[in-house]
């Protein structure tokens, strides 16, 4: 979707990816390559085609980067340096820890001596996470007890070398999440909104979240200092547990449009996809505010195991203020983010259960 | 831009083109196949490899159109029906009239009798047009005499059997346009902006246009009548001559998402473009509501002969509500349309007038 925020300031893209087809941007341009996501060769060859070059996804590895950016002379940003300070989940954590920035409960997992004083230390349950690569739950894996994280480490790759961190579970009334856009010229920050979940997955947002002002305020300094930590010239978001007693804790970060931040679309006056553009650019910040006092989004997960399509959308395309963004992927499977939905409206629990009730029966 | 629009639903696009390469949506697809807009053949074999087509200018023949329709069995919408009605605008202005619409005083012109006769009616000067494929001033003249319109004539192809009208001056104090999406569910009219013109280019619009309410409503009442007149499917843009005594006389009008409506991107919760994927796809129509009470739109025309480039462009990014789009064009030169600025606000002096000073210096 920054491909399309591109076009509009009339610049070509191009993309590299690791499958030969069918990703949807690859039928966004003429201009597609294919190669490995370890081969630092591949990616040169790519960036050399370009002026500049973007992250979508966190596949990469910030030494790739950094020798495809020198080989090729093509700036990459966010920087790798930016990227090796948070792509690995146990760099990311010291790294926010050591700004000041409060952390969920980590460790180090390297041996079943581990495993069994994170849960003596921390409780049982708590989370097994790879410390790469993971995303919407996968990677993931909640251990009830010894046996079950012993299983847990070894499917996650700790019996292959792979970095595992534990987390501990934290008890919290509201996730939450902020965008941050930076770069030379400064930064913007967007709405604090909430991410509603639903097994690891969120579900839905909204905006602003509907909790005290000075939580949302709180979590939008949070995460510029964050982005300020990295050095960060790009769009990122963070995802903070908000704690019965008022705490914030920082769960995750991303260095790329985020899920999150697809209400901003139209919820704001500029949306993270343009933003992100702006930054990789070195063009000024467009301006986060909301359009309206309430926006609800609504991912709509695949209910089908199929070819892609849209069935039962009518209403919601029927509703004024409501706006569909289908995200062109070929296969449907449960679960799988096929689609999102966005509703403005003047009052949140108003606007969201709208929302709800308008794709309620949609199938994709 | 309609193309960004089908992406937004997951919709891949092909285009057809005259030209091998470098045309703007070109970099959007990989799907781009090059022919005759004058071939029949050409076209149902583009047609053969998509679900539906649609126009994004009016340079095909209805019978070309009509002809790959039936070849190919892929629909075309506008029909290329609706399309024939307006395609010429002698046939055009002649469809509208018996619809009961108001048009400018017109006259076919054969011969050297019929422009000696055109000027002594109507008075001098008035306009010569070719009757099809003319925009943005191109195949238009403004004749001040006989000598000036015979030479004229002749350079639009009235000696070769081009079928070439007069039109007479219109006194006006406002140009306005309207735009309509319809198709089997329905239809929405937007609201009436005024085109600001210098040397039969426009180079800005207000909207809502500076007239009497009465005045928009009218204007769009007329511009829906005339989308049924042609029983139109998709978008359609009007333009209109606003007298001094209160009429409105319709001066053109367009099948396809139209520069007089661009400011529907950011300035109306549902685009002419979404509106536009919409009608084609008989999907329900979105909101044409504004967004905010007063909506600028400047149109950047090129500045130098050379290759595209945006200079002095960081003040527009700054404002608040600004949008910037580029087209993608490659070469610039003097009086192209090579991009276009809207700026939102409460107030439309003041937001035009802003949105004028914050482009002044734009160079492209």
């Amino acid at each position: 979707m920054s491909g399309l925020q591109a076009f509009r300031y009339g610049i070509q893209i191009g993309v590299f990816s690791d499958r030969e087809e069918n990703e949807p941007v690859q039928f966004m341009t003429p201009f597609s390559q294919t190669g490995s996501f370890e081969s630092a060769e591949d990616l040169t060859s790519f960036a050399e085609t370009c002026d500049v070059l973007t992250l979508e996804n966190e596949f990469i590895d910030s030494e790739v980067l950094a020798k495809a950016q020198e080989n090729s002379g093509t700036p990459i940003f966010p920087s790798p340096k930016s990227f090796s300070l948070i792509e690995n989940k146990l760099i990311e954590k010291q790294t926010f820890e050591s700004a000041g920035i409060e952390v969920t409960p980590y460790g180090l997992i390297e041996d079943e001596a581990d495993i069994k004083a994170f849960g003596d230390d921390h409780g049982w349950p708590y989370l097994l996470k790879s410390s790469k690569g993971g995303y919407d739950g996968f990677g993931n894996e909640t251990v009830a007890d010894l046996e079950e994280a012993k299983e847990a480490f070894d499917k996650l790759g700790g019996n292959k070398g792979h970095d595992i961190i534990a987390e501990a579970f934290v008890d919290f009334t509201h996730e939450l999440a902020v965008q941050v856009a930076r770069n030379e010229t400064g930064h913007v920050v967007y709405p604090c909104c909430e991410t509603v979940q639903e097994n690891h997955i969120c579900v839905a947002l909204k905006t602003p979240a509907p909790v005290a002002e000075s939580i949302r305020k709180e979590a939008q300094e949070i995460a510029v200092k964050a982005t300020e930590t990295i050095d960060g010239k790009g769009i990122f978001a963070f995802e903070f547990f908000l704690t019965p007693d008022g705490s914030l804790l920082l769960n995750e970060s991303a260095p790329r449009p985020h899920n999150s931040g697809h209400y901003t679309i139209e919820g704001c006056v500029t949306s993270q996809f343009e933003n992100h553009v702006r930054a990789v650019l070195g063009l000024p910040l467009g301006s986060p505010e909301l359009r309206k006092p309430a926006v609800a989004l609504i991912n709509l997960l695949g209910t089908d195991e199929r070819d892609a399509q849209v069935d039962e959308a009518l209403n919601a395309l029927r509703a004024s203020d409501g706006h569909l963004h289908v995200y062109g992927k070929l296969d449907s499977r449960p679960g799988r983010k096929m689609a999102h939905y966005t509703l403005l409206g003047e009052d949140m629990e108003q606007t969201y259960g709208k929302a709800q009730e308008l794709t309620r029966e949609v199938q994709i």
